[in-house]
């Protein structure tokens, strides 16, 4: 990894498109070397090379050649090792159109720079130690994050959160691990405080912790991704409407800033932080072969795809037999029954549906009268929340990578465990000790190969 | 306009989307103030209001009531008068995506800022005096460039190239104007240099200036907004095989840097500078309907909106009926004869096509051996560069409002010269003079009302 130190990268940093503004970032040894054959400062004959560290310069980028001016820039630089990467780091605030961004990125890599991987400057503010690797992975979720809630759990992890956390539990282990191996070369010495009791108590407690944080990588993941929802029923029951009061809800939420509705958030609903993502809407259009009519094949395989089944009924049609035959087919999943249209006549108590659907939480709405709504939403939250779990206060576990590396992590220290309770010898107990340390080392980047680093990296976005 | 004055405005300024980095740009006299609400230093206690201009400063965005972090920023603070609006302002570089942008935004709006309108910034830098309106109109043809050659005029425009000669040219008037004014208020004084035929020749420079940048207008509206290209010809003549030549150029020339697809640069082919954009590619589908094989309202239609028509002919067919139906609807444009197929046997001889269409050139090529397309494109710059005009050396105008504003300095100074020849009273001359001043003043905006500043301002994009 050393030719990482050697070399300049150069990238356009802000999204493609047009705006305002757009960045051209340069991290490396000769950041400002490079910056200096490109950059006019208004100040005659200043030198950014010479310039203290977060410092602002107002300036033209030429082509040197020429001294033909590119565009007109602020150029920032913030010198090793605080900065974004570690390295010194030159940015050019340039005009936020594709020509100049491209024309002043092109002349960064005409004077000596290369044009930056994507993910390039996290991993090397990853390898110069400036943050560890799940933090580097929390500036992609923070990037990417759709909500306010989702964004606050990035910025915890970006924060440390979960790399606290998870050193704290590696701590426990490496404490234990030292004095395991020092038992086993020393059999003779009574170590204090690692007597048989002890030690199964410390390894309850890696196993509990590790398991805590397991437990919240379910609304981690959703936070993260956003809650695959269904909405499934008899044909004129009400699906397209309630896919509509959702729209809704969004389009309301997503408009407030012009522009914004372009964006990738359009496809989510943001209820409460939640980022519900709606999916197979084609499948609530209604077709007309009756033998499809309640769309069993189509049924089954969008609530195969869901974290949430919202399966509505009628509440002036009853149970139908057409109910039931939909119901088999989703009756496994997280699944909240929605009974519609209370604004009709009821033509069965409803008792009798709440006692059909037991397992369920059962909602009355009216979408024609708007009624029951709010109380939908909360259902929602309720079903899919785990109360036990205060987001705010525990770390979060939002990516599937870290729930690997932690199922890892918590099968060696059961392992661990059931061999300390069978008291087979310290050797053995130490081999899966140093596997559950290795898995927890995996988030944040000590125990990770180079090329699952490249893996994880290339997922960025390019010039981040 | 003083109320542009007292409150502060803010923006997300980078494109929307997804990147590493974007920016929210807060302008006003309260934007540090607002800044130290919700920024906090690495350093404690560091109040942006006491920082020098051009510093950057790494710390957070938080929500202050509950010092929640909201995103990891470096703030950069330029302070008037010398900020891109002439006013204090404070930039956040927040993390690239829309839901971090959008909070850190939301959080300036909450604490004093109010959302700015689309150029609304470049408006504030103008009413500032920091700019003049030809070079804040040249902001967003720098944003909106093509290619490096238009960019190149945006950058020159930006720079006040065309303003320096627009005031050369009202200087002459306004010296002119006074010496009229003089000569009015005291006919019996003899004003050296301003004998009859030294002010026929100061008006004729004048005149003649003008005229100069008029004729700029031609091609600077080709850089700017792309020449409308549209190839004609019958069924097989080789229309697709031309237009896919042109693409696989411009896909050779775009996807360089992944990403850049995606931008409006793809609608455009970069033909040595000049953003070439082929039109109706839809008409060059054939149709199988006999009578409208031809196409001959579709291939009306399409030249009607090209600056440019490329004729194809087939030299294994000659000179068909067709062909010459074909070329009636299309010979009073700027056109290129294109004979294609030079690999296939010739049926006609090249002078016959020559003398055909002698008031265009033919050229011959074979799209199949990739033969004679260096020529065309020679070709097509030839048709529509004017040699005469230095673009380099010369102002150029782009736009089609300061066109606009010339005509009307010019027709004014015409009326001035007719006067002059004839004699009529000097306050005949000074009321045409005073309008060719108007016209000049429009271009960088000292005669332009508020409500037409406001339109041109409107159209910039937001953040900017």
């Amino acid at each position: 990894m050393d030719i990482l130190k050697e070399d300049t990268i150069a990238a356009i940093a802000t999204p493609f498109g047009t705006g305002g503004t757009g960045k051209i970032r340069i991290s490396g040894p000769q950041a400002y070397q490079i910056g200096d054959k490109i950059f006019r400062s208004v100040k005659k004959g200043k030198k950014l090379a010479d310039q203290k560290t977060y410092t602002a310069h107002y300036g033209k980028v030429v082509e040197p050649e020429s001294e033909k001016m590119i565009d007109e820039v602020v150029a920032i630089m913030m010198r090793k090792p605080h900065s974004f990467t570690g390295e010194n780091v030159l940015e050019f605030d340039c005009h936020g159109g594709m020509t100049p961004l491209r024309a002043v990125l092109d002349l960064s890599l005409k004077y000596g720079a290369r044009l930056a991987e994507p993910g390039e400057f996290s991993q090397r503010a990853f390898l110069n130690g400036r943050i560890d690797l799940a933090q580097a992975e929390a500036i992609i979720e923070v990037i990417n994050s759709k909500t306010e809630k989702s964004l606050d759990l990035a910025v915890d992890q970006l924060n440390g959160k979960l790399s606290e956390k998870v050193d704290q539990i590696k701590e426990e282990a490496v404490e234990t691990l030292a004095h395991l191996e020092a038992a086993i070369d020393y059999p003779e010495d009574e170590i204090e405080g690692f007597s048989p009791s002890e030690l199964g108590a410390r390894f309850n407690y890696i196993k509990e912790e590790i398991e805590k944080l397991l437990k919240s990588s379910k609304q981690g993941k959703i936070y993260k991704e956003g809650l695959k929802t269904v909405i499934v029923g008899k044909p004129n029951v009400g699906k397209s409407s309630l896919l509509n009061y959702f729209l809704e809800e969004k389009r309301a939420i997503v408009t407030d800033i012009p522009g914004t509705t372009r964006d990738v958030i359009e496809e989510f609903v943001n209820l409460q932080g939640i980022p519900l993502k709606i999916i197979d809407t084609a499948g609530i259009r209604e077709t007309s072969d009756a033998v499809e009519k309640i769309g069993v094949e189509r049924t089954r395989k969008s609530a195969e795809k869901a974290d949430l089944v919202l399966f509505m009924l009628d509440i002036n049609q009853g149970i139908t037999a057409e109910d039931r035959e939909i119901y088999k087919l989703i009756k496994d999943k997280p699944l909240i029954v929605i009974v519609n249209k209370t604004d009709l006549p009821a033509v069965i108590e409803k008792e009798k549906i709440e006692n059909e659907f037991s397992e369920h939480s059962v909602l009355w709405i009216s979408l024609l009268e708007e009624e029951g709504l709010n109380e939908l939403k909360d259902d929602i939250l309720a079903e899919i929340l785990d109360e036990e779990i205060d987001l705010d206060a525990e770390a979060v576990i939002t990516q599937s990578r870290h729930r690997d590396a932690l199922v890892k992590a918590e099968e060696a220290i059961e392992r661990v465990i059931v061999s300390h309770e069978t008291n087979m010898p310290y050797d053995f107990l130490t081999i899966d000790l140093k596997d559950c340390l290795d898995g927890l080392g995996k988030i944040t980047g000590e125990t990770v190969a180079d090329d699952i680093l490249d893996r994880i990296f290339n997922d960025f976005c390019l010039g981040k």
